[in-house]
């Protein structure tokens, strides 16, 4: 250890800038914490003149960050640039190769290429951490991999997407349409530069496919997630959700079982005086469930400038400090993969159809139901509105193949006016 | 490093039962995630015939927890006793001057000893570490010291005595008076042996201590908490307090201003639909606010077997990855004595009277406030019930010395029929 840290900084956007303010603003507090000096070399971004609110002439400025990542003063290259390849995979690739510790913010990138990057940290002995990449703020991969380093995880869940959610209260609170909402949060900078990442659920994938590998020890399976995105949730069902006590939610959920793998992110009902169902606007929550602790719930900012800057900044302290733990909280080559078992647990679905507007139309529906082995709890039609009658059912607990199976069969029949919504009811 | 991390544990009650059976059920887990076989060497306890469930053969027993603590097969001692002074604190001595390090799960020898264990830790080149000492399983040591270490910590918050909220919250789903539910929790074993450390508010006070000293880089100040305990606490306040939106909570409160270090254990008004206010049962629930993350809420099992077993051994799994933060995540020498400055913030008060049946009692009341310069939100008088009528009084915002004074003046008068209960509401 020398007794200075010194970070070279790739991405001065929303979580560099955040990064250089903490850094400076304290100094003193990190050095008495971690008893060392932390300080930064050199920055990257992609514009030099940009005036970003900070000072940057006492850094050196590289433009190629993979020069960054290989100066000789830096001792931990930071990562806030973005994106699954291109410059933030060579210049991490670069960092461990040269000797460096990697701190990044980029689940896209883990998401996909953790496994072989944190092969190839551990083959040079550096390591990969992020706790950034996963509910901004909160402190998540170090509560899974050390602060319940002791439990079997059984279970892990989380609304980890806060434009999603942001989405999905505003338009209950306001009474608006998803499309005006979406445009609302477009116009307030909510949104990715490709805002299907984040309402089609992808970007809220990546921080699960994550969390699944600490939690459970296995190789990151972004490609294993059953993903849906919010982009079909209309008020009414929020209005119906209301109604019979749940609120829809973006909702991840990981479970590893006898038959393998089950990772879901989906929108879901979920008990409206649950604490997930009562989580509102741009806040995280993520349940850890293991067999010795039980329940512990985490809440706090899911995104941001702070927030975000404070988890790269933990990490930056973790490594001042010496905390080296590997990249996804054990070796690499003990990490297993499992087979993908998803939707294999049952639960209740609510369905909403329109169905056209002749008789018969619902003994159809119904009959379909039944022939796949599905029961219905509750069924509301409303009147016979033109073109197309809007229906409602909750099902009984069923598992998804026979309902996919069910909605393709009504999907062959002439009574559908669109293809019918299906959310997953999780009463946690 | 040896390959092996051995243990010493010393008390085999909940807790220490707990972290045996960890040992044994995860032992291949904990050797992935650490990198490191972790076994128990030797244990102690008083009894040495008790069955305690577990089959203990495998580990040598010393009657005296100093010898454990010094044997050369321990490299850890694990400190399961309890007491602030005592055995526990003798053998904790005993382990740092011998060269181990100490895990405890004692909360009431640290909030008074703490200072002086962490310098002869530390001047052993050894550390305490004492997850379990703070809200059971909730890892909430870790995300203070390590997850927020760039934060300046400004408020740390907390229903930390699941007693206490198994009490308060069976009193109102219930209907139950104070001594019926004590005498219930009780018989349940949920109270310690002295109960007046749970109810009491004491237990919940070492805890508040030892957080704000991790957050704030102070001493660990226990004697500079204003505590009070729930004792006095009745059913008519609850309902009363539910009336107007809350819920009463045994609450710590720490904040570290310009004044000094406000400490407070009380059992306050909080939002009844607050995250704090719809805290059920023994459930406990941190809030740490910082400035750049803002906002991070905790919440998790408090005490149990399984609950306070894994904080222990995450502690354990810590130190056999060679995570060897300073006792109170900085050296002694830096932590700072602030003076205490309980109650200079302002809030408004629930006020309960009972007056004795004479005419011009309330304005008496009123008056003393007045002269106080403590205005009246709201007041509720009770008919002229025998021998004496209650009176409910919310204040607008004030500090406690003025509303002190005027408890003083009003029971130099003829007209209270007892002690007046004064609990601040929390607006959070
Ligand atoms: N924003 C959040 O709240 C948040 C929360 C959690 C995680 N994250 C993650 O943090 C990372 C950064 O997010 P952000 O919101 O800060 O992004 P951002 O505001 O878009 O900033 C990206 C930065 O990277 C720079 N950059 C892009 N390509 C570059 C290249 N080829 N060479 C050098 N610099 C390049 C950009 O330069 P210019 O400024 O010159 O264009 C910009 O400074 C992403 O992985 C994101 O997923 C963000
Ligand atoms: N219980 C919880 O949920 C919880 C939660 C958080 C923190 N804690 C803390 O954890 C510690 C242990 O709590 P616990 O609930 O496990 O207590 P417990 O059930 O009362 O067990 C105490 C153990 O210490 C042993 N012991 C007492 N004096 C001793 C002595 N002089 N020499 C050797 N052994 C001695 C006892 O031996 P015998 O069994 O032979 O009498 C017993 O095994 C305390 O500091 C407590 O505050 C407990």
């Amino acid at each position: 250890m020398t007794a200075t840290l010194r970070l070279g900084i790739a991405g001065l956007g929303t979580v560099g800038v955040g990064v250089v303010k903490i850094v400076r603003k304290q100094a003193a507090l990190l050095a008495q914490r971690t008893g060392r000096d932390i300080t930064i070399s050199a920055v990257s971004a992609r514009n030099a003149t940009k005036d970003r609110g900070i000072n940057l002439s006492g850094y050196d400025w590289e433009a190629d960050p993979v020069a960054l990542a290989q100066r000789d003063d830096v001792d931990v290259f930071v990562e806030l640039m973005g994106g699954t390849d291109g410059p933030a995979k060579d210049a991490t690739e670069a960092a461990l190769a040269a000797g460096k510790d990697v701190v990044t913010a980029n689940k896209a990138m883990l998401a996909i290429h953790g496994r072989d990057l944190a092969e190839q940290a551990e083959s040079a002995g550096r390591v990969i951490r992020f706790e950034a990449a996963v509910a901004g703020g909160i402190p998540v991969i170090k509560t899974v991999t050390e602060g319940l380093a002791a439990n079997e995880i059984t279970r892990v869940m989380g609304v980890m997407n806060g434009t999603c959610n942001y989405i999905l209260t505003r338009m209950e609170s306001a009474g608006l349409p998803y499309e005006k909402v979406f445009e609302e949060a477009d116009d307030l900078g909510y949104l990715e530069a490709d805002p299907t990442l984040d309402v089609g659920g992808i970007d809220a994938g990546h921080k699960l496919a994550l969390l699944s590998a600490i939690g459970f020890g296995t190789v990151p399976d972004f490609d294993g997630i059953e993903i849906e995105g919010i982009e079909r949730i209309t008020i009414e069902d929020i209005r119906q959700a209301a109604d019979m006590g749940y609120r829809i939610k973006l909702l991840g959920v990981a479970q590893l079982t006898g038959r393998g793998l089950e990772q879901r992110m989906q929108p879901c009902l979920v008990p409206a005086s649950s604490p997930l169902g009562q989580l509102e606007g741009g806040t995280n929550m993520v349940v850890i469930e293991g067999d010795s602790v039980q329940q512990i719930v985490l809440r706090g900012p899911g995104a941001g400038e702070g927030p975000t800057a404070s988890a790269v900044m933990a990490d930056v302290c973790d490594l001042a400090r010496g905390i080296r733990i590997p990249t996804f909280g054990q070796p690499v080559s003990t990490l297993r993969t499992a087979p993908s078992a998803s939707s294999v647990l049952p639960a209740p679905y609510y369905l909403r159809m329109a169905l056209v507007d002749k008789p018969g139309a619902l003994a159809k529906i119904a009959s379909i139901l039944g022939a796949s082995g599905i029961s219905i709890d509750r069924m509301r039609q409303y009147g016979h509105s033109e073109p197309a009658a809007p229906v409602l059912i909750v099902t009984h607990r069923t598992t998804r193949a026979p309902l996919d199976e069910a909605i393709a069969a009504m999907q062959s029949t002439d009574v559908l006016a669109a293809t019918p919504v299906a959310l997953r009811i999780e009463n946690l």
